[in-house]
């Protein structure tokens, strides 16, 4: 087989805008997203149409959408579903779950980038076990669900401020772990650096790390772990 | 059962220096380790022994050891097996591996940091295929080994300068992808902040990242899924 | 011939708010240009209508215009082309291309960049090719590429994120080739500074950069690469 | 009374290199040290005795002090108390303390600032319980001695890396509490600066800081607080 | 007494986008605290109501409030003391006060930060006395409140651009002294970094800090200071 | 005479949201100033009128104005000079003019800052000459005007981008030299940081700085180092 | 033509510790150098003699070599030719040059740069011509030398401090124009940042720039526009 | 007359490694300086013999000089003075002094600063008046001094740490006031970055910088000021 033939038809959709890359789905398992920032609502609508028709059996995303797209896409695609929270739009099935991730909330503040991440999980093909406001200044929050944390198969954990969280949780789980940083400070937090460098600095072993506010990346990444570790 | 009994007697060995925690292999499933970074060789020595007699059936590992904590380990405790290049210690005999991680590295000045990920997989039980000298700017040398790489459980992705090497496997793979930056560069490059930067900011979903040449904890990570996703 | 008379009358247009610098052509090859940040849409009306009348058989350049600037120019000088996307407007002919400049995109947030870089090599005197979407995650579609690239005067890649494109490139070509990073990323990117790391340390040797968006120096430069490479 | 006079003689000694502060006593409470930065040995030996003479029936300190400096104490002024892990010297007796500090450490490499915490704490008149190795990554270390820290007069939090300590210990306690930032880390930490940035975004409510490894300081501002809360 | 039990029902409320941790008194003393930014009127409205249940006979407090906010809270619970400047709301009756923290502020910018410490450490139960406009530019202002700001139990010290006045403060009196750095400035200033370098770096000992702007947490801090002080 | 009388009623006038330093002319020669920056148009047109009454013969300053202070100011104190570009107030009559201060700026997007620059001059009791648009890469505009700002008695050097200005012209004249940088550029100049290192860094001796775009303190010092030189 | 065929074994050479990468004269014009930084010098010289072998009618070049390197290569390889200011090492014969490269460095500290300068762009097939200490602190040195430096074919300067230099070049000449940032100053300039920030942010148009001290690859860069531009 | 000559041989002495700028005195009124680093002690002999040589009847500088240019100073020029703590020598007679500065460090660490600043004030023209170990730690002894310090032509404060002498001072006086930012401080302050900003953010008005350690820079502008202002 060629695995990367140049100049073909068959692997590109060119939008004139953006080159759709078709062929992803068959090199890394999942389909190519729509990255809604910075593309108009038209063009994100169009992509994600293309994207759709190129994966009819299978659900496809666009992230990071504007309220302006987020809009258009109600009105001209009224079958994707919307989650304004996570700024995300899903067009078509997901596929069934295989393997669970638990993802960790430490505040309200991140709920946001908590809930992109469910959904990737989940159109990315694994379950999503949502457990939020467990953050450690209130540390029996967080004991009372290690055990149904510790039965996920992968485990994204969500927090801004100091980021104490991911620490925490892996001293006391094996599970493999992805911390989030978020951009969510009472002052001088450098838009989620200071998240960003705790995690990267935990004392725990084997904590990863993605950008500040990525939820997408990690989602991928947990949905991944999860699906290879639990199939059957 | 009682997980976080305080101040019980059985949990912690007191060499007063430090506090061992002997209970991290029963919560984590893998036993904790010594930081040399700090501490004396005769520290070291004492710990990396406190440790062994703690876990006698499993391999326990000392990493960051300077040439003057080699040298002693060398001599007063002659079983362990010392890696120079990586700076790692091993005493015990390791797991018997589950799963493969896929160790690529992108320069030969990358080396170090390689094999710290590479010996730390092996400690915490999944096997390693070392994959070297693989960097983007002759990328027929990748691309020749695309297939052995996507055939891993888990690969990590070891590359300082601007890091290229992630994005370009992130876009051929969906195997679980770990990202390790390294402080190797040509100027001015923070010392590794450019390569991690450049690695939270991949436009390949789904890499995962840790610190600047903290080849360790990387490889506990992808061991961790390795031997998940390939349990029988 | 005396070239820095000092208080000399002939060389400076005197505006009051400005000084234009109508002697530049002859030092340096090409005349002065109107940058638009920081002046009034009536200022950049004026300027660029002096300018024109000082060098009336060679196009002159106005950039980086706000959505005022441009509907103010395209009501006082109907004559100018204007460029929304790349916030540019160009008045008189262009000089016949001499030469041509590859400019490679690395995705449809880049286009902006793309543009400037584009409509600055054809008033510099260059012919442009423009390549657009074949970020680094999708491998092939850059493979495709590879000779079309390879056939310029000079390159310019104009890339986001990690910026992976130019080393890439680099390993590829050996045509001059200038890298732009663009403020474009997924979570903490620093506006840019991300993608300017990652080409200042490019494993490629001689890859060339200049700042943030800044793709009309890298049009001057590369039209002056080729239109001197490719001169009969 | 007239508390700044100008000009008069009484309230400095004038060392040539140095003019010491006598009057700060009585202004503050407490002397004022000798900082060994940038002095010379002999400089040292010469103002610590001056501050000594100064105030005979109080304990002065001298603290930053160079190997150098500690060889030069132990020679000159044998009757001075050293601390070679805190890098300090003590002259003369200190008060009977009054009130308790709890100084926690997280790991084994933050115990040279700890050490500096628990001297300074001594001199300035309060008593000092050291509490070690009780970092979270194996928490129950830390919630088997919650009691006895809560019952202390002050906190002092001594942590490197992430700094998870003081957010844990801040939900946990209501006594006044300190964090001190070490320069103690695996990788890119920017010499203490994830730590210091942590402390300061805890979402603890109430966590005081200091700057990178100024156990010195913390030690002044906990012994104070401690000796006017328990007084009786 | 189990402190920590896990999974009881007693401790946390569950609002749904948010767990209130009811603990918190009872753990350290002072109920929990209504962080603004990130949420919705309705969920502050909600979230300080639930509070308030939960204390009836303490005070609870809202922070980081923005003016939808207060305008929805003097709608929904009338009986809320709002203060604008401060962007805070108080609802139920504060302590009586116990000590007294002197506030001193540099400068009338410095003003909003002021009243968020003041109407802190109201609710955290001890007395206040506001110093304002001292800075040091105008040093005769400063040494005209020395002995009233020396009589107090703690002392807060706000300031933004070069933030001298605690240095200044910390040679005058030997009160516990928190300084809180202000994003207030002329120029360059990166949002207050350089008032929070300045304050961490004080020639004074014992200078004790929090985050840019987070009079919340000096408030807090503070406040505990001045009451275990003054306790009869 | 007493100094620093502290406490005394006739140095201060309580605005209630500021105390007034009228005493500062006495100690420094010139009145205080009102920084507009964080006061509403109320207070600043009360202030200004305070300080106006306390100097009845001396023109005072109000700097850093929104266009809703200088609007309530055009309607309140009509007799005041207003400059929109440096955003400043003048009420009463300027000093006579002693020496001269040549003004001079690189590019048009630095007029704002020259304005504050020469309004400052003028009430700061000296004379100014404003040299605009003579930044280097037209050299021969600069190399124009070198013998008239070689004959001030102070010059302030206003610039942005990458600011060679300043050592440019330190290298052709003796006269003392203040180099202002701007917050003027192309692309990523972190705000003003480039110029500003520059100038600190300039390779031409004795050139002094101030901060991004602060105008104000350049022409008070330009201003005391005029009218002391020229003074008969 | 199959451009990357994966898994032949024609186009590497397989040294153990690194992959030479033989292809790339064919692919990008010119043969891969050796990078000395963190190789030993056995490495070094084992790679050096490789490259030769396969390139032997072609120069080939190592650079940043320790001492230590340049000595062993002395020994080992005497046909070598050594520059130590440059840290570079060639062997084989350069090609005729083509087109002429003027470096221009701004002062004798900048020279080890200016040296790698003009080492690579001999080995890369161009000439050479050198004027040292032309800073613009004394423009007349530079204003000397104008017309020399505007007949080459591209010109490369290299500074420190602020840089002024490209930016003052840019205005008198037209040709391409590589500016290198070095790491020299007299205070706080980050390694080179200074210098590095000011030539991206240069007022004249078409500055291009690399990494600081990366002379190398500028005189890749350099060397390739001039052997094409002036190719018969 | 003709200023800028090109070509011309009679204003650079070319010792080869460097290009003397002999007609500096000519237009500034100050000879060259000799910058010792990056220079070796051979150079640097040979540059102050050439500058001495061609300015026989007026003293020139050498700065920043290792301990081994001075050592070879003593012994080839054993005219020179040298002073070990400013790391500078001088060579030839120094100007009879016109005008005073006042020199004013905070602390002992400042120390080699502050004499490079009365040093470089002697050979520019002035005198010079040291007061030593003033900062505001101990406010007493500054107030004790500023009659002292008005009475200067010219200013320069010396301070590291949090840099509160300037703001202080700048209140006090009205005097041409320079600030240095010393590198001297207790834990993270960025090589003298919290200083330099510190006095960049002075709430007194017209304070001037220079870099950090820069007392050379400092000592130029001030000696030029004070000789100004004093001439008869």
């Amino acid at each position: 087989m060629e695995p990367y033939p140049t100049g073909s038809a068959g692997n590109t959709i060119d939008l004139g805008f953006a080159q759709l890359d078709v062929q992803r789905a068959a090199r890394t398992g999942d389909p190519e997203v729509v990255y809604g920032e910075g593309k108009t609502p038209a063009q994100i609508v169009s992509a994600l149409r293309a994207l759709h028709a190129a994966h009819p059996d299978r659900a496809v995303l666009a992230t990071r959408l504007a309220p302006a797209a987020l809009a258009r896409l109600a009105e001209e695609l009224p079958a994707a579903w919307l989650d304004e929270a996570g700024r995300l739009a899903i067009l078509g099935t997901p596929p069934a779950p295989v393997g669970t991730v638990a993802v960790v909330g430490a505040g309200t503040a991140d709920l946001p980038v908590l809930r992109e991440v469910a959904a990737t999980v989940g159109v990315f093909g694994a379950g999503c076990d949502e457990v939020v406001d467990v953050g450690v200044a209130g540390l029996h929050r967080l004991l009372a669900q290690r055990d149904r944390i510790a039965g996920a198969d992968a485990v994204v954990a969500v927090a801004g401020m100091e980021a104490a969280l991911p620490s925490v949780l892996g001293g006391l789980i094996g599970v493999p772990l992805i911390a989030v940083p978020t951009s969510v400070g009472y002052g001088w937090h450098l838009n989620g650096l200071t998240a960003w460098l705790a995690m990267l600095n935990s004392c725990a072993p084997g904590v990863l790390t993605v950008n500040v506010d990525n939820g997408f990346s990690a989602g991928v990444a947990a949905a991944r772990i999860a699906r290879r570790t639990a199939r059957p």
